[in-house]
């Protein structure tokens, strides 16, 4: 090529951008240390597919500091393994500005090297490299977005479009429950272990907080028992929107025939059987639109999903789907592709359903009232009186960030009962196990 | 139900969230005016499938005003239609902050009423109502993002993410043209309508702005002899990626007859032509991956996309896409189902250059370089030396918002010259015909 020359046409424009680069931009707000604090908060024994909730739940609590004095909260799962990642992910992140995205999850993906895992707790299955990052990126994403919001003074629904309803519809999240855990006194929830016991709770949820959807964890009892429990949850809550989930317990067959006997009366029926394409048929044979929170779990899962019609509305989790930003991209995809929108919840804290709630406030694409577990939690790490339920919903905190403020005594506190409790890493089976070492983790079951 | 009752567990969950309001957040920046200047300015007359290039392009710039004295700017195309929907929608968004940008949308789609249209220059084809709400809001999305920008002190690419990269790379654009506007002198840039006219063009190019891309705007000559201009490319500019974009003007036969000559030669073939089918029939037959901006266009067109593989490289551009945000969405789609990412440009002033650069800087899915007219405009409304084209890249602004402003006078004046230039609609057909009565837009041509 012959040498350069400026173009007589465009004399302002040089040839090398080194010699006349643009002028510096604002100062960065650059990440200085990552703090990742395990805690353990009491939850009742919900019953589930695979077991019963230990005593404590565990998560972790991530605080994301600047060169500037900001701070930023992130809130994430504590399993062992999870942490060890976490730790891996804090040290790659250090020294980066808190608006580099982008490049922060590279530098994630880059630490964890490729690394796969599975859940083994039972309710979602094999995690692939990419899924690896997205979770493990997750909490780093929300801290760094709720630095981002008090740097600029909005809150993160502000950073993700801009809220478009003001509170957030929840679902009361019902369980089958023990009366205490194994050798403790009666929780204040009592037992629920059939029809009367959920309806008791379902009251008890929908009084107190005002809950407009229903949802019922299944596969505890066997299909036909937890047909009569959603029959007679219909006809007490008549108009309230009603979901059944039973984690992949039922076969097909069993499937198709329990779904046959709820048609017109579920909103839908979340992960009935396991796999994609178990999905694809239960959704060929029924009217029921099938939900998932365990076959779609991750971004590559979506092109066989929506080409095998497994399912019609995707549970999104911000905590395994990257963070908000590709939460909202997730919503985009399931608009794209004709498929409704819910959200997804385990056993969280505060921090959590600050996020929780940006997110759907700014998702116009939330096609139904998202899951959470706030209601059985009794302990948190965030100063009171900033996110209420109410009216089956909570409303978008207006303030800065996520609009939540650590208690350092509590998170003190919970960090302890980490420290002393004992669990590392959620293990469902197990602790059913304890009381019945009969029990064995079936899926299907039935 | 019963009366509500409060939670023993929860005793500072209240049931009616009025009764305890979140704190008000930190004030809205709200729009007062928008204000859409249509401007005109000189081209040269370039060829294409349907016809030449007129003697001015027409755009309008989009002037976003607030409560605050903060504005932002955006830019888009001005044909008669899509001003007269602009005005619509401005009015529609007087009053809202700017960060509520799913409102804004929802407020656009309303007062755009389902109005649906077509192109009519015959580049792209019918336009459905939603993509019209996407090619109307993108321009006012893009100001909003330009004054968060300012307000927060952070570039646009930050509020998308944050840039991956720190310049983004443009192909330089070759054209078929002729020497001069008929009855005008002959331009700077001269006549290439052969193959000796496009090297020079070519060389010219490279060596002004150090491109490291070429694209070839084809459809022009009969198919044969622009594959003997791409060969001779491929020859003078050894390892230069090389891509030519007939849009549209030949069959299946065709195409699929000038792709095996062009097999290892080309980087992609741009709608070789018209139609998800007939894309899906040459993409099947040809080893050369297919690229699209013509049967993919808005959110609608995806799935069949998907399903068909009618494309493996999607053109993005965020004037048609809804704006930066959705345009992000878009790139994710790209990834998520395994398609490639690049950029479409029509001719455009220095808004777009910036929109488009923080854009592409924040978009890690970017599998090619962007396409851009930039350097055949030889004026501009924004003050010069934001943006600096120089080795085949521009880097990426730094500075708050978009990072360029308005040059009032160069705005008076270009819109001066849309005064009384006369044009009012694209129209590259009906201008080629007043030299060549005889000339007609055939799709497919050959
Ligand atoms: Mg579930
Ligand atoms: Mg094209």
């Amino acid at each position: 090529m012959t040498a350069a020359r400026p173009d007589p046409a465009h004399p302002s424009e040089s040839r090398h951008p080194s010699e006349s680069p643009n002028p510096p931009g604002p100062p960065e707000l650059r990440i200085t240390a990552v703090t990742v604090t395990p805690v353990a908060f009491h939850e009742p024994p919900l019953l589930n597919a695979v077991g019963v909730h230990e005593p404590y739940a565990l998560r972790a609590v991530v605080e994301v500091a600047t060169d500037q004095g900001l701070t930023g909260l992130g809130e994430t799962t504590a399993d062992e393994g999870h942490l060890d990642r976490l730790h891996t992910a804090a040290a790659a992140v250090t020294g980066l500005p808190v608006h580099a995205l982008g490049r922060l999850r590279a530098r994630v993906a880059a630490a964890l090297g490729g690394r796969t895992g599975s859940d083994r707790h039972g309710l979602t299955g094999p995690i692939t490299a990419a899924s690896m990052v997205d979770r493990v990126f997750s909490p780093l994403e929300v801290a760094c977005l709720d630095i981002q919001g008090r740097a600029a003074g909005r809150p993160v629904s502000d950073l993700l479009g801009g809220r478009v309803r003001d509170a957030v519809p929840y679902s009361a999240y019902l369980f089958h429950k023990w009366a205490g855990h194994p050798g403790g006194p009666p929780d204040d929830w009592g037992e629920a272990v059939d029809t009367a016991g959920i309806l008791a709770q379902a009251r008890r949820l929908v009084d107190t907080y005002g809950f407009t959807a229903l949802k019922l964890k299944g596969g505890v009892r066997p299909p036909h028992e937890e047909v009569e429990t959603v029959l007679a949850l219909h006809e007490a809550f008549p108009g309230l929107p009603l979901r059944l989930d039973p984690n992949a317990a039922w076969t097909v067959d069993t499937a198709l025939d329990t779904a046959r006997r709820l048609e017109g009366v579920l909103e839908y029926l979340e992960d009935p059987t396991p796999g994609l394409d178990g999905m694809a048929e239960v959704a060929g044979g029924t009217a029921i639109p099938l939900a998932t929170n365990m076959c779609v779990t991750a971004f590559e899962h979506l092109p066989l999903a929506v080409a095998r019609r497994s399912a019609r509305i995707v549970l999104a989790d911000h905590h395994y789907w990257g963070g908000l930003h590709r939460s909202r991209l997730l919503a985009g995809i399931c608009d794209t592709f004709g498929l409704g929108l819910s959200m997804h919840s385990n056993a969280h804290l505060g921090i959590s359903l600050a996020a929780m709630t940006h997110l759907a406030a700014a998702s116009p694409e939330l096609t139904h009232a998202c899951d959470t577990h706030w209601p059985w939690r009794s302990e948190d790490v965030i100063e009171p009186g900033a996110l209420t339920l109410a009216d089956g919903a909570v409303r978008v905190p207006t303030g800065p960030g996520l609009g939540v403020e650590l208690d350092r005594d509590a998170l003190a506190r919970l960090h302890e009962q980490y420290l002393t409790c004992g669990l590392r890493t959620r293990d469902d089976t197990g602790y059913r196990r304890r009381t019945d070492p009969s029990y064995r983790r079936r899926i299907p079951r039935w």
